[in-house]
């Protein structure tokens, strides 16, 4: 099972013990490997975060890689592993600043017809600019938490204003890219330095109150529609791991200004989505399809003079393919509700009820030429309870 | 001079001195004060950064400014006074998440106007609830920071997609609010409940590229043409410094929904602000116009369930009250530039030039029948220069 957590992955996460530990660790097969036990790099890991590591820069994520490969076998650092159904995955770092792309122009053209009937689908910059906005970096949480159905605003059926629960709660399979080393305030990020930033890339599931969405989010955006919570995976996957796993992007239909120019570069990502609405696969998402690469979006998040910071957190924003079995969210797997999926249990779903449970998962080719498993992003909705 | 930092301010902030000390401290008169000198709270100050305070939560916030003005005048304390002119102030705690609202109805009106002519200037949900959207916390900085003019995509006059510095460089006059006392996951702060979650207030100039942000902001709203630069002032006011500044806000002409209801609530601030370009005036916003109040937008971002964190600033939006005298930005002051202003030097501005210097300052009632004056917010404007 080298695919699933072998030696070409490595991933990076925070664990929780039974007995109260925290410790940076790396995952490989059933066990987690405690990295405060590494000879060379193990006081990087004293702290229960990825932090200082995030923050250490490429030629540090590097030696630390070559040494785990080197020292995994042997004999001194079994005990320094734990099973991994004896540990609980916590967030993995402090996330300083989030912002969430609208990369997928499958997604874009579905999404603008479905909120903007009778208009373009597109909006005149979409093919310009990858499209961003920032979200709320406090209420991104980890795999396994809960998430509780918000509340807000919204609009009913008749158009009158109302208050309550969510009634269109849905969720939002993305791809994340973590920033380890960060950038000077008054400089950009060029599309080609984005490897010397960026420290890895994770599963993220942006859940969406698509009716307060609906009613909050002109002219200023997407608000307390997505701030109530957002997943990530525990397990970071480091650039390194995903080598063999760039591809060309799609062809680009209109000229882009130079900041962005990435011919000859592959800069997309060949992972292939899962998501699983209480064990039923409901879409198999291909990040491969996505308009704009990881690396634009970095460059034109600090084309302005913008800062980065190690820990910033960007987000693809839904990954959607052009197949309908291929659409990352609800909202455009069942048209706004109006053709509902059905799961094997005979029940329909328009959005999520309380209870449902949802896990991202995700494939990439290995340089072995093994499938790797990123980590998935899991969560299960809860019913929406207030104090009064 | 009892108004000028007098002993009914005593506002918070983080300084450095030439020999390379960096301390909290509050300000009285023309020096300032290391808070760790402090005999009984001293220890909660020995970390150059407010973070600490933040979070000790209200009745420390109380018993410290207690303390303060029991020995401000023991002459023990001295030696732990230094004058102003020998610091400088750095920014004074950890920005977690920053939210910018947009809570002038004369403000929404005139950029609805400007933005999208021929359409309603306020949006249906505006009078129901107050909008916002996060932005970069990373790119906040202390007042006296130069900002460098950014650079973007914008349509040009022919309509065409352009790429440069930015031709409509503007500011935002705008009141702050710096969380001291979170609150956690799935739950929501009360309207009621503002003073004890809200550590003080804060000028703040957000930086605005016009051009940048009106070729973006539709779907998701601004992204680049705010997230270059944000500024804060360097002194904090803490909240029991304005106890008399309190009003009522203006007549609300919509119900409100029971978490937005502040019936009976003095929930309006009565600051007056100046703008100065160059040094002369150009404008006079006042705060009490703002039709929502702090404590709603607090009510507002929290409604949802979204945590909140020490150090989570949120601002009031662009301050511009019915006179055209009264608006916080150049966009509004110059109708897009089309009725540029005068300055005494005899120049017109349309938007900013390069080595323009804008200032923002504000009094408040104080308890004592004196004005306040709230720290200032400062910033030079620099020309884009790039690294290829």
């Amino acid at each position: 099972m080298t695919g699933t957590f072998g030696i070409d992955h490595l991933p990076y996460g925070v664990v929780s013990t039974a007995d109260g530990r925290r410790f940076v660790a790396t995952r490989i097969g059933d066990d987690v490997l405690n990295l405060a036990g590494l000879p060379r790099h193990g006081p990087l890991f004293e702290q229960p975060s990825l932090d200082a590591f995030l923050a250490a820069g490429r030629a540090i994520w590097r030696a630390v890689r070559t040494e785990l490969a080197e020292v995994l076998s042997d004999a001194q650092l079994a005990s320094h592993r734990v099973p991994v159904e004896q540990t609980r995955n916590l967030l993995p770092f402090t996330v300083a600043d989030y912002v969430d792309f609208y990369a997928s122009e499958h997604h874009a053209r579905n999404v603008g017809q479905i909120f903007r009937p009778g208009g373009e689908a597109l909006t005149p910059n979409w093919k310009h600019l990858p499209i961003g906005y920032h979200g709320r970096a406090g209420t991104v949480i980890v795999s396994g938490t809960p998430v509780r159905r918000p509340r807000g605003q919204y609009r009913d059926g008749t158009g009158a204003v109302a208050f309550g629960p969510s009634q269109k709660l849905d969720i939002e399979a993305e791809v994340a890219f973590v920033v380890g080393a960060g950038s000077q305030l008054g400089s950009a990020i060029p599309v080609r330095e984005f490897a010397d930033h960026v420290f890895g890339v994770c599963l993220l599931n942006d859940w969406s109150a698509r009716d307060i969405q609906a009613w909050e989010y002109v002219p200023l955006g997407p608000f307390l529609g997505k701030s109530f919570a957002t997943s990530v995976a525990g397990w970071i996957t480091p650039l390194d791991a995903l080598d063999a796993a760039w591809v060309a992007p799609p062809p680009r239909d209109r000229p882009l200004l130079p900041y962005l120019d990435d011919a000859g570069i592959r800069g997309g990502l060949d992972l292939d989505l899962e998501v699983r609405l209480n064990g039923d696969v409901i879409a198999r998402p291909p990040m491969s399809a996505m308009y704009w690469t990881p690396a634009q979006m970095l460059a034109h998040l600090t084309v302005n003079g913008a800062s980065t910071r190690p820990g910033d957190l960007f987000a693809s924003g839904t990954v959607s393919g052009p197949d309908g079995t291929q659409r990352g969210c609800l909202l455009e797997l069942t048209w706004n509700g109006s053709q509902p999926v059905t799961l094997s249990d005979g029940t329909q779903r328009a959005f999520l009820l309380d209870g449902d449970e949802v896990v991202i998962t995700a494939t990439a080719s290995a340089i072995s030429g093994d499938r790797l498993h990123l980590g998935e992003v899991r969560g299960t909705v809860t019913a929406a309870t207030w104090q009064p």
